[in-house]
């Protein structure tokens, strides 16, 4: 391509709502284009490298035997009622009627679309397994979209669904998907770490996420460096973990607390450790009251109350400062388990096995001390409720655990028979006995894999592809497109480079070569060669991104440089 | 691919609801599924079938200089409101709300937001001209979706932008267009017609329609045979063509016409020929009543009678029995021009030239005679409003006009600076003068495509693919996977043809060979070779699926054939 003839506008200024360097360089690279919050254009640039990621994910998923079709992007609402999914999914859905008034979503995820055509079509094991993907745009209504590519209301995912006989079957599925996945994030140039997650609002049992690690990202991962642990900071179980504590259970005696309201008041106030005192966070669910507890020194996994309560996400709200006087009788900051009534109570496992604890009396300006589970209270949920934190024991190994940020770029997932059951997709096994499919789900995101890529590859000056997601392999920078001399030459680079199907930009633009060397830097092609003053020899300047160092090359030993690097790289 | 894993479901039924050959054979041979009226997923198949249409696109397009991106589906209401299509577009454009109540909708096209990116991005005179694309998914919320692909709700687009200097630019946009589209739809395989079209509801000026022809086509195109004339029946112009008549005018007179309220009773009663009838066609819009004056042995074309109103399509409905009594203060069948108060009058530009007709007298069972254009009535605008008929003198060099059925695949258009002038899309000139760019956009319904290929390429038994864009090149069908030697030979053959670089399926499914040929048939995969009996001397049958015969070939000779066919057809 002729970058005269190029649709590029590469921006100067960073734009000011761009906070992560992915965004800021899609928007100054000219890739991206903003056309509301959170709904991005892809750039012929930034096209190009969407496609290039699709064609790396399609080629491993096809070696898998997984087959690619498409659906359609609107789905009606019936297929949701029957999962039960569109009350769940709550304002995160697009929904939409058409002009006969029926009810429509736009697709955040296709589960019950996928599970529909296979329970329709699919009679006999001999059609198992099975493993149909898609590459679309989805589109999630994000309460707060932000990072550019990296949480936006509408995006380009990869969405695979297999459909198996049994457990078995679905554990070669699954690790199958995980192998693919392996090699289409290493092909893409991501340093990336597989970790165990929660399974959310998709069900299922097993899961990981893949996740590229990036100070930027949006999640938290927990890992070990003693054993080969990793999950989401959301997942990650963590042990019982019960101090040196009393051995007898004192007697419950109140005491008076002016004005002492968070734990942290409340250990200076005592002059005591957080183990010792009980955490009691409220919240409403569906107009009902739940209160969460947990030892003073833990932090509350709202994922991991979710999922012990059985609800979707959005279900879970803070409770107002009206609901809590109303039910502790007591001002904001005293409550507390004991005789709290209409209450649900959700302890975490450690709160049983801990004595004489102290927590809120339900009455404004007072505590209790010396209080014991069982005697004093009784909970009706009793769950792992803890945050992982830095340095808590590794629960597989008990070695210390770290903390890194990183984006979650694809996610593989056991569904098991969620879906199966309530769509009634189902088989007709050797026995002529009709058995549900084991299903899995297994998703990448295209656009944010870009953006994950840009994270990880990139310097003040720009972006720097790797060579396999490059928009283009080379670009030749003419210094002076005036000099007959460069521009003939740099015209010869371009057309053997072409012939030798190398994707190729010519910087053909009546600009300085400052101007050009900035925005090849920006775009990030991982191959220059500037054409210049030595073109009379014969002789370019040949540079990778990647590099500070230049060589001079004969323009011929350039091109099979070029050749070779590429061929190295395994790109045809 | 290995047919025993392959994702392919066809039907022995024609299901009940398609009406056409591509309708019934896509339903049929499992490459598409309907989840609603009007909405279709692609199965594997037919989804290689569409990603082998847009490859084609693709290629072309870029042969132009055409560069392509991916602007987003959902597109905010603003930008319809600026162009005033927002209103325009009526109940055909699916419309939603975010989760703040800003307004969206799924883009029917593309204009709004292109015009917007690029009024934004280009200055100056030497970044133009400029030709960008993406091929996605639209959305038109159609009254009456029908016939499978060829008129659905959701349907795979590309669609193309051109943005000049001038109109001089323009027109070489355009025809370059119009050659690239010829090239596209020759690779498909189509038999073609570019004819000229009604710019509707896009605006502009010039336009061309590509139409395969096709009995089920949805358009009826007019053409001739003498010149090469060929338009839409919605725009054909149509010549004046004045009959013999009287040369006097003679005197206004009543006739009683009890219950005589047709043109066709009218011609019966009177015994006269339909020239000398004055047809009334009342209509309204936004409210206000409307009538087509037009001579009784002519058919109104309404896209005329829009374009002369110049409102959108949707906006022009009937007038109902009471409001034709309310303004005729008669029966429905005895409206007339003469002394029609507060309606509208759009006349045929025959009408004023003829003399003596006989119309309705707005009085139930009364017509009048003698009527006059000028002494008795006068019209508000006179226009062409006939609708061509086969037969009628060609416009352009007065030979019979002949009407033809077709699909239209393609349109080009002539924008002009319709969007630009309201959208402000300028730039500076060589005189650093602002101007408005000069816009073109270019159209084709890939989705469609693929129906209309299917429409020109099939018989009794399925689906007749031409080599360039079908699903797979060639059907290996072992006749008996149990019998060793056929297995052997037919993975034999299936590792050749993978190896060298040919789309092949290998059916390998413990079937009849009944059932296998009715498949390969059915799915229209150009090439069989069969395995059968003679394996065991390595011979195996050769037979195309457009042709009857078959042929013995060692098997080697048939790989051989097999790539001599590819490289003919230039397929890599």
């Amino acid at each position: 391509m002729r970058m005269s003839r190029m649709y590029l506008h590469t921006l100067r200024e960073v734009p000011s709502d761009a906070e992560i360097p992915s965004h800021k360089l899609l928007l100054r690279a000219g890739m991206i284009k903003k056309l509301v919050s959170g709904v991005y254009g892809y750039m012929p640039l930034g096209y190009r490298v969407i496609r290039k990621i699709e064609q790396i994910i399609r080629e491993e998923m096809d070696k898998k035997g997984a087959q690619e079709l498409l659906m359609s992007a609107v789905q009606p609402a019936e297929l949701w009622k029957e999962s039960g999914r569109w009350f769940d999914f709550g304002p995160e859905m697009f929904r939409l009627k058409d002009r006969h008034d029926r009810e429509f979503c736009l697709g955040p995820t296709h589960e019950e679309v996928f599970t529909d055509i296979v329970r329709n079509d699919v009679k006999s094991y001999k059609e198992l397994p099975l493993n149909i993907y898609q590459i679309q745009t989805k589109y999630r209504d994000e309460k707060r979209p932000r990072f550019g590519l990296m949480r936006s209301r509408e995006f380009i995912m990869k969405d695979a669904y297999s459909f198996d006989r049994d457990w078995e079957g679905l554990d070669k599925s699954y690790w199958d998907m995980y192998d693919a996945y392996s090699k289409i994030f290493t092909r893409c140039g991501l340093k990336f770490r597989p970790v165990e997650a929660d399974t959310g609002a998709m069900g299922g049992s097993d899961s990981y996420e893949f996740t590229a690690l990036s100070d930027f990202g949006e999640g938290v991962i927990a890992y070990c460096d003693a054993c080969d642990f990793a999950a989401t900071t959301e997942r990650a179980a963590c042990l019982v973990d019960i101090p040196k504590q009393d051995l007898e259970e004192k007697e419950l005696r109140e005491i008076h607390t002016p004005n002492v309201k968070t734990i942290e008041e409340l250990e200076g106030f005592l002059n005591v450790e957080g183990h010792r005192l009980l955490k009691t966070l409220l919240f409403k669910v569906k107009g009902k009251l739940v209160a969460a507890v947990i030892r003073g020194d833990r932090e509350l996994n709202e994922t991991k109350l979710i999922n012990a309560l059985k609800i979707p996400e959005h279900e879970l709200e803070f409770a107002t400062p009206e609901d809590i006087k109303e039910y502790t009788k007591a001002e904001v900051g005293f409550a507390g388990p004991v005789g709290l009534k209409n209450v649900m109570i959700v302890a975490d496992e450690e709160v049983p096995k801990l004595k004489n604890l102290i927590t809120g009396a339900n009455k404004t300006d007072y505590h209790i001390e010396n209080v014991n589970y069982g005697r004093d209270f009784e909970a009706d949920i009793i769950t792992d409720l803890k945050l992982i934190q830095e340095g808590d024991k590794c629960p597989k190994c008990q070695g210390p655990v770290k903390l890194a940020r990183g984006i979650e770029v694809g996610q593989i997932f056991k569904l098991g028979t969620k879906y199966s059951e309530v769509f009634g997709a189902k088989y007709t096994d050797e026995n002529v006995k009709e058995q549900p499919m084991v299903m899995g789900c297994y998703g990448i995101g295209v656009s944010r894999t870009m953006a994950a890529i840009i994270e990880q590859h990139h310097d003040e000056n720009g972006i720097i592809w790797p060579l396999e997601v490059a928009p283009y392999h080379v670009i030749i920078s003419v210094v002076n497109v005036k000099n007959e001399e460069q521009m003939k030459l740099g015209e010869k680079l371009y057309q053997e480079l072409l012939n030798a199907n190398v994707e190729v930009l010519l910087d053909d633009r009546p600009e300085r070569a400052g101007v050009k060397f900035k925005d090849a830097d920006l775009i990030g092609i991982p191959i220059r060669i500037t054409v210049g003053k030595k073109a009379s020899e014969g002789i370019v300047e040949y540079k990778l991104r990647s590099e500070e160092d230049k060589q001079e090359f004969m323009y011929d030993k350039a091109v099979s440089n070029v050749l070779e690097m590429l061929k190295k790289a395994g790109i045809k």
